[in-house]
């Protein structure tokens, strides 16, 4: 079976016990976006104390901010959020590669046909990956205050943080 | 008090009852990339059966596959994950808006005296909003399955899904 069929599977429960979140407003509760890694040993919800309607969650590889500022925007623009909370955490897998070894790696995994067609796209992703945590959450968070594209009232509200995957535990840095 | 702290605070509990959570291993267990909405409505924990150390969940506004590329080639890469499962949802954000509408806000937002200067990143700028719900997964599942840079092998594991957020109920589209 595929995941995706155990997903379909277990999600039966879900909604037999669904209840009032069926009327749940689309913009969040808490006015807050949280940005955070992909990481699937992240449960942000059952980490943070956040409902279903609380709080925009965007994730990605390393939970950069640069790669988040189209859905903060919409975030802010769109739905009313006045806070966001970044966090990056330990043992991320961004702390173990560089672009140009994760470039090699990608162009000998495609089709060999393809390879030199894909190879100028390949050469100008950048990965984003980065070497030093919590300096990238400082810079992560500087990016966003630095913003022009973000509401000026909200940069007092944005705070940088680590979360332990051995602990669970989340301390502010920035 | 900020919603930074609420979650600081929160977090205590988690981390109190954390136990064999500290020893996840950084790979995806289940070897599944999930890509969704960053909806505060949506837990995909809770609404898939997820536990910690299950699979990278991506989230960003609308769920598009675009931007989440460079996060998947990580995630097939480096982590080792086969399946990706996409989920767009109902009354999604990204149905109420076009890029003209929400480019004018943007400006008519910013400090007066940079409205100028920003004038043409803003104008660049591409919020990925969509018109048909259906249509959208369709063509994110479309841009993943002829994306050269994804393993070949995991072409016939990527599915799309609509999530109701009136019903918690996810339904296969794609």
């Amino acid at each position: 079976m595929s995941v995706a069929a155990e997903f379909a599977k277990a999600n039966e429960g879900y909604v037999k016990s669904f209840g009032e979140k069926a009327s749940l407003a689309l913009p969040p509760a808490r006015k807050v976006a949280i940005i955070t890694c992909m990481d699937a040993r992240i449960d942000p919800a059952a980490s943070l104390g956040l409902k279903e309607g609380d709080a925009h969650v965007i994730r990605n590889a390393g939970g950069r901010a640069q790669e988040a500022l189209r859905s903060v925007i919409i975030s802010q623009q769109l739905l009313g959020t006045r806070e966001i909370v970044l966090f990056h955490h330990t043992d991320c897998g961004m702390l173990t590669f560089n672009d140009d070894g994760l470039r090699t790696k990608l162009k000998e995994s495609v089709k060999a046909d393809v390879r030199n067609a894909v190879t100028p796209a390949v050469d100008q992703l950048s990965f984003l990956p980065f070497s030093n945590l919590e300096q990238s959450i400082k810079e992560d968070v500087a990016y966003l205050k630095a913003s022009p594209l973000l509401l000026e009232e909200t940069k007092t509200k944005i705070t940088g943080w680590v979360y332990d995957v051995y602990s669970g535990k989340v301390t502010q840095v920035a």
